[in-house]
């Protein structure tokens, strides 16, 4: 499924104001988008919700199953501010995105290669496109200042 | 953590019952222990849910994170059915349970080591012991018979 840079940093920038609402949890947000429209949003809640699944993404996922009734989101793209986790990376993987675009790297706990890598193709599972580094300095931003704060 | 093997049988045998009311979904059952009481179950309801991340394990760490109002499961054990896919085993590794005891192996996406290992400890993050094969016969005898049935 290929999209336009041009949509992928409108989408991307969705997906920051979604981080943004993460109050004193970690800021990381997603979108899910499918025919232009967003199916579901997420931001990062782990803290707030005390739920470890509680991630942007994971909850995106569930918004968007919701929205289309099916978990099956074949037909659709998640934009997330981070490098998703191994816990979200195989939820992106499952849920059959067609697609993955990301902004920031993860070096501590990246599951496209930062750290793990659970989208090689090489495993026996469907395994969706990939797209890192997309308004990287926005996504990166955000959390340096997030973490600045808390010091 | 130490366990008495007599336990580990008690307690994925309760891990069975919670598997037995999959319904149509695929029967894998969790339960997580912490001194000695059940503090979370779960079974899988992907399907019943329409929800990707609705497996047996998170559903369990939800709710032990419900019961003792807190995402850090550190003091308790969580007992599975089936090796963890990546997701269930990154979420058991991420809500810091000292303990995972499984039943049956999973070939196909097990991430104790049968497909991949996210418990690993070359990872720089916390790992938490793992053995898997208790009560395996019983374990993937209820998968067999399910996905027997199926056919």
């Amino acid at each position: 499924m290929s999209t336009k840079r041009k949509d992928d940093l409108f989408w991307i920038k969705e997906a920051l104001q979604e981080a943004l609402k993460s109050g004193n949890d970690v800021p990381i947000g997603a979108v899910i988008v499918c025919d232009g429209k967003i199916i579901g949003r997420g931001y990062n809640k782990r803290e707030q919700e005390c739920d470890i699944s509680a991630h942007a993404e994971i909850i995106a996922i569930k918004q968007a199953e919701k929205t289309i009734n099916n978990w099956r989101l074949t037909d659709a793209i998640i934009y997330t501010t981070l490098e998703p986790c191994p816990m979200c990376a195989e939820a992106i993987i499952q849920s059959r995105l067609a697609k993955v675009i990301f902004g920031a790297y993860d070096p501590i706990n990246g599951a496209a290669g930062s750290s793990i890598n659970l989208f090689d193709k090489n495993r026996k599972c469907y395994i969706p496109e990939i797209i890192g580094g997309i308004n990287e300095i926005d996504c990166k931003k955000i959390l340096v200042e997030f973490f600045s704060k808390r010091r």
